[in-house]
């Protein structure tokens, strides 16, 4: 197992500084006000392909060799990984493929091929994910990118919070959701080198808590198909990622279904932005944990704004 | 009839700063390759209070001495205006009044009161609405601030394109909404002074067409009651204001009620922000008019993000 560096990090942000937004920070005096904490809010609802997935992605794409990058790159995603990949591969105009579930949003497709990637499906099955996987590099010889467990990925991932301690001085804590781990992992990465003083928490949905359980059992619990409507933050913690959250994370704090709904929503009206469910679960735990954050200066990132316009989670009844 | 002149805008800066955000300015590859443009988006969406109306509210109420500021502010709106001045009283700890048709939305009336402005009720009908203001006025003593109509407000409102250059070089136009025409005077009042060779667009719905037809005939062309999608941009131009559009402005394009929410949803899945239909007019006027702009670097003013969240354009069948 590779452990990505600081230097990987640093190499990494030079490398993708061209195919990256430099993503705002914004405050807002009433999310202060409520909560008793300074919030800044590094918002990569506003990155390139709505995600911060697309920092790992175009660090892995671009640090290929020609010859690798001939072949092409592959993962499996149904969400933000897919169509970030999808768009680092398209500016360096190389292969890309996608391995999806059929049954995946008809968006979430149309998005990879929107940047010219290639979706091949299979069925919502682990099992049958990982055979048309196989089949898929066998035919291709593409490189794998995982989503999160790479440590290209979170080299990438680790340039966000890089920019945010460039953009707002002395952080106490910073705060993000964990759901593989890839952005907390990178966060770790980048602070515990560059600011160590500042405590890293992770936030999840009290429904796919699996890290929570993990980060207190001291060993990786995976569950099987949590249902959230923070739905990127299903996937379990792997090797790489659970070696940056025992290390480096302070807490992991959780946050109901209704209460993440409850802080999307307060974010849409007093913000302005287009955020998905999964950047509201760490503004859920801070609502719920004021104590933990009052008086602080508190980075919180927004980590994706892809969501679906017709049915917002507060419109289903 | 005072004009406002670039050190009332100059001082309007100095004044506000304070109480305003420096808004940043966005870009969107994918809007660029759909108008052949390049597009610089200056968000006053994600403003103090939701709009840039906070800039003129502001320069008004922290230009009063304080004896005017201790009988407070009084304005007519039901829109974002009676909540900025409202937001600017707050900060200054002034008395606001805001009349209002007592038919106006539930919400604007609770951002009024949210930052501790009165509303007074109104009848639906100039007649009440000036009957009620006066009788509010003579109670008072308060400042009157009008909408757009102010020299104070037009300086607070240049502002915007302030720093709009500063954030952007070598622009070839700016383009926003019009509607009584606060935001594009203080666009020309700015830009005619510091950048004259920057072209300034008024975009305006076509079902609202007072301004476009005003700039044709060479008189101001006031509608009764227009109906629009783009609810912040029905009143008509005042002298002050149509003092600016007819000496600055070097076209008004016009956009149909489709054509405009299209241009919002849009800006809302590329662009992860939330903004008004009113914010959507310029967007949907480029693409509407590619030849007109391709080619050239062009401001867009994102004028204000109050929407009703539970039932979006889009969603009404």
């Amino acid at each position: 197992m590779y452990i990505p560096s600081l230097a990987d990090m640093l190499v990494a942000h030079e490398r993708i500084k061209p195919h990256i937004h430099r993503t705002p920070v914004l405050t807002s005096q009433y999310l202060n006000d409520l909560t008793g904490a300074e919030l800044f809010f590094k918002c990569e609802n506003l990155q390139k392909a709505g995600a911060f997935k697309a920092r790992g992605a175009s660090n892995a794409v671009f640090g290929l060799t020609a010859e690798q990058a001939a072949k092409g790159v592959a993962t499996h995603s149904s969400g933000n990984h897919g169509t970030c990949l999808s768009y680092a591969a398209g500016r360096r105009g190389i292969p890309c493929t996608v391995v999806m579930p059929r049954t995946a949003p008809q968006a979430k497709k149309d998005a990879v091929r929107g940047y010219g990637g290639r979706v091949v499906e299979c069925e919502p099955s682990t099992t049958s994910r990982e055979a048309v996987f196989a089949e898929v590099v066998a035919e291709t010889g593409a490189e794998f990118v995982h989503p999160y467990n790479d440590p290209r990925v979170i080299a990438g991932q680790g340039t966000c919070s890089k920019e945010l301690v460039e953009q707002v001085s002395g952080l106490d804590a910073v705060i993000a959701p964990i759901g593989g781990g890839g952005m907390i992992s990178g966060t770790c990465l980048t602070l515990s080198n560059l600011m160590p003083q500042i405590k890293i928490y992770a936030a999840e949905p009290e429904q796919a808590d699996d890290a929570y359980r993990s980060f207190r059992a001291g060993h990786i619990i995976a569950d099987d198909a949590p249902v959230t409507v923070a739905d990127g933050l299903k996937v379990p913690l792997k090797d790489l990622t659970w070696h940056f959250v025992q290390n480096h994370v302070t807490d992991i704090l959780t946050a109901s279904e209704q209460e993440i709904i409850d802080a999307m929503l307060l974010i849409w009206k007093r913000m302005k932005i287009v955020m998905e469910p999964s950047s509201a679960v760490p503004l859920a735990t801070i609502i719920k944990n004021k104590d933990v954050f009052a008086g602080k200066r508190v980075g919180v990132i927004i980590t994706g704004g892809n969501v679906d316009l017709d049915m917002l989670p507060w419109q289903q009844k």
